[in-house]
């Protein structure tokens, strides 16, 4: 393991969000709020970061394991950083921890119980975590940063393993400029929408953030909900859908082929998904819940995009739901949304190729001796492709199972318990009961908020790229 | 598809099922129960038994599909069999046949509001089915019946499914007598311990009859907690235990090896499973629930038997537990028994060769071109079977998210919709809330009761024999 090259980029990372931290410190400059919270973070961090990268080297070889390593600290070191101007607001340390990684995870559960009392500046700086977390942290910083070379691409790889091919380019480099160029046009778009529909520049600059990123944080309590405003609600839908579907194909289908999209099979299951549950949601509300079929669909819609994405948006308590309507969220946060998009979740490729998998093996048990690959856009799967789904899954139900019961464990109750787990794994936000939309993680036990920390983290990097560095294999020589 | 073998082998089936009514029968003549219920169900089976093997011949070839229909509707016939006795006392069809289908695949979830009312013959019957079911009532079949030959083979793997072999004779008729042997011998010694701890030989017998099946209907409405007995309740935690293991192993160490049991990776699997979660909930029940040690462990370790092993008794009205102390029963009802065994459930030898494929994946991801290969007892486990197992755990948590959906939509509280659609699936029995222990599935609407007895069949027929013929390619030529 080359230690110097992680220490080396882990403190480039920290000057380049050093540099960041000057915009939500002329937001505050533009509000008249305390400059010292980001001031302070913005010297501290910029001359850590210097401190490490002229201290270590960045010489020596790269493997896969400094890719894996650079990742999972980045993300924690993104988080830790993060978490210092909540700190300096008087917000308890691991509060602060628990906040700024569900920002840069863009998972979105808060621990902040009355959130208007906080500035605009910090609620600013909140949004925007999630926004960089996004698209990635560490994607933004390979797309700037000259000369990784060959690292870049397993930085690239460590940090978004979904099991399709996101490159555009040959160069590693040229598919994460794209992408985040993608990604900075549509989040002007929809800023642009916002603002014509009647926010005000801020709540439209804070909400395309935590929509774009499927976040879902929002500077107020009552979240999209206290808009009560359909067209605002409907722009959101729509972006929140964009940005569940991957941006590889977005940048595809408005400059190669325009019938990228619609021609893959993920976003195809991921498309009839939402259709059906949203179906599924409207007939529920209308029938057991007596709204009219309009008012429905409109809450339906919303929130099977929100969750589904893992933006986790509320427009309106669904934790007031029946159970019959609830049960359909509570199914599509098993989901998420297309791998190369800014969502969290299992993933609907993944899904989609294990059902394709279970299928093959109802073939072969009529069939034994025949043979049939799996397919994905006419492209057979790798063998090793489709183990590392597998295992993907399995660790990852494992950590929602094991998870849940700590939380039970502690005294939290069940329905609690599950929703916390998948809500944080899955980097979607709420879950029911006392994690629900209108509540927040305030009441969950310390020791309980480290654990969704690390599911958060866990979750973002897609399991593997932490759960690999708990391996004795990793370490060993 | 040669459909002549498929009725005729029904047709012996219904014989066999007729001259096994003979038992209750006599059962009923002892008691002075009324005659009627199990006389009209002998003579009708067995006039249409014989109708149908007279009719159609045995001719032809046989294939896997032929064996995957005829285990398929055998679990069927015999499920709609065993519910005439209960329509003729009285009770409405489609109760008779949820009680029918919960007896012969071992599940014991119960629609039966006051069992105590119903005669002591019914109930004999009523356990009688799960002891039938527990061991196989195909797998019987193929022990008594000669000249199946290759045939008996096909029933054989399509009814006992499992990932490991179980084959201990060469001749596959051998293999199921033995089981059968051995699976008769446990039981006669677990109702002499009964007995000797103070059961009436009434009680002892149906006790056992459930036990060894892990089948868990009792005679009594409250159950194995009806008795207040702790030496009672530790013989029937060993037999669980025993009966939840695999059956040629059983065998085996009794005639050939005596460590074949200790030296199997399934074994300690299942066997640590258990001490881990009879651990873990003492500890709950002592921290939460205030109970003593003691006590705590007495439960804990009774509780943990019983679901993982998939029987369904209660010592205790878990459902009163706290959710830290339900949380462990809830996780055991994801695992299961052994494979070849009477227990249900996704089995222990399946997740743990995930966990395997799993921990494969990982290295794998750090040493990309390294192979290594997965092993079971320290033999090579190949590609297919490891691709059976996957998609056996896909279907079967499709099926238990369908069904909790399905439940929640029509209007089940979620967590009753949840470990109802698990219990059933996994043959466990009951579930919480309102289907708790001290409850039954009575309430569940009729459609509901449908899609539970359709868990039950697909669950213990370990899914593919089921699900195989709902796909196209089983029927077409």
């Amino acid at each position: 393991m080359n230690y110097a090259i992680i220490l080396n980029v882990l403190g480039k990372l920290l000057q380049f969000l050093a540099l960041l931290m000057a915009i939500p410190l002329l937001v505050a400059v533009y509000y008249g709020d305390p400059l010292l919270p980001f001031a302070v973070t913005l010297v501290v961090a910029g001359f850590l970061g210097i401190m490490l990268s002229r201290h270590y080297g960045a010489g020596g070889d790269w493997k896969a394991r400094e890719g894996f390593a650079i990742v999972a600290f980045g993300w924690l070191t993104a988080a830790v950083f993060g978490s210092i101007p909540f700190i300096l607001v008087g917000i308890d340390p691991l509060n602060a921890l628990f906040e700024s990684m569900s920002g840069f995870t863009t998972t979105g559960a808060t621990v902040l119980q009355d959130i208007e009392t906080h500035s605009k500046s910090i609620l600013f700086w909140r949004s925007m975590t999630q926004w960089l977390g996004g698209m990635g942290i560490i994607m933004i910083f390979i797309a700037i940063l000259p000369k990784l070379g060959v690292a870049g691409r397993q930085l690239f790889r460590a940090e978004t393993p979904g099991p399709t091919e996101d490159k555009i380019k040959p160069r590693i480099r040229g598919t994460a400029k794209i992408l985040w160029t993608v990604y900075i046009a549509i989040s002007v778009l929809e800023m642009v929408l916002l603002k014509l529909a009647g926010m005000s520049y801020y709540d439209a600059v804070t909400h395309t953030f935590t929509t774009m990123s499927t976040g879902g944080f929002s500077p107020y309590g009552a979240g999209v909900a206290g808009f009560d405003n359909p067209l605002i609600e409907g722009i959101i839908v729509v972006f929140m859908f964009i940005a569940g579907a991957n941006f590889a194909l977005h940048y595809r289908t408005l400059y190669t082929d325009h019938q990228s999209l619609i021609k893959d099979n993920e976003f195809r299951f991921y498309a009839a998904i939402i259709l059906i549950a949203t179906i599924v949601l409207t007939f529920s509300l209308w029938k057991d819940m007596g709204q009219s079929i309009g008012t429905a669909f409109r809450y339906a819609i919303f929130q099977v995009v929100s969750i589904t994405t893992t933006t986790g948006y509320a427009s309106t308590d669904f934790d007031l739901w029946a159970d019959s309507s609830r049960i359909v969220l509570l199914a599509v946060m098993f989901i998420g949304g297309c791998a190369g998009s800014t969502a969290g979740g299992i993933k609907v490729v993944r899904l989609l190729l294990l059902f394709k998998y279970a299928q093959n093996a109802l073939f072969r048990s009529i069939h034994p001796k025949a043979v049939k690959t799996i397919k994905l856009n006419n492209k057979a799967v790798p063998e090793d492709v489709m183990q590392a789904i597998v295992s993907f899954v399995v660790i990852y139900i494992m950590i929602f199972a094991v998870s849940t019961a700590l939380l039970s464990l502690m005294g939290m109750e069940l329905i609690s318990s599950i929703t916390a787990s998948i809500a944080t794994l899955g980097n979607i936000g709420p879950g029911f009961n006392l994690v629900g939309p209108m509540s927040n993680f305030a009441m969950v036990p310390a020791l309980g908020k480290i654990l969704l920390i690390a599911n958060m983290w866990i979750g973002r990097l897609e399991v593997f790229t932490v759960i690999v560095m708990l391996t004795p294999e990793f370490w060993r020589k």
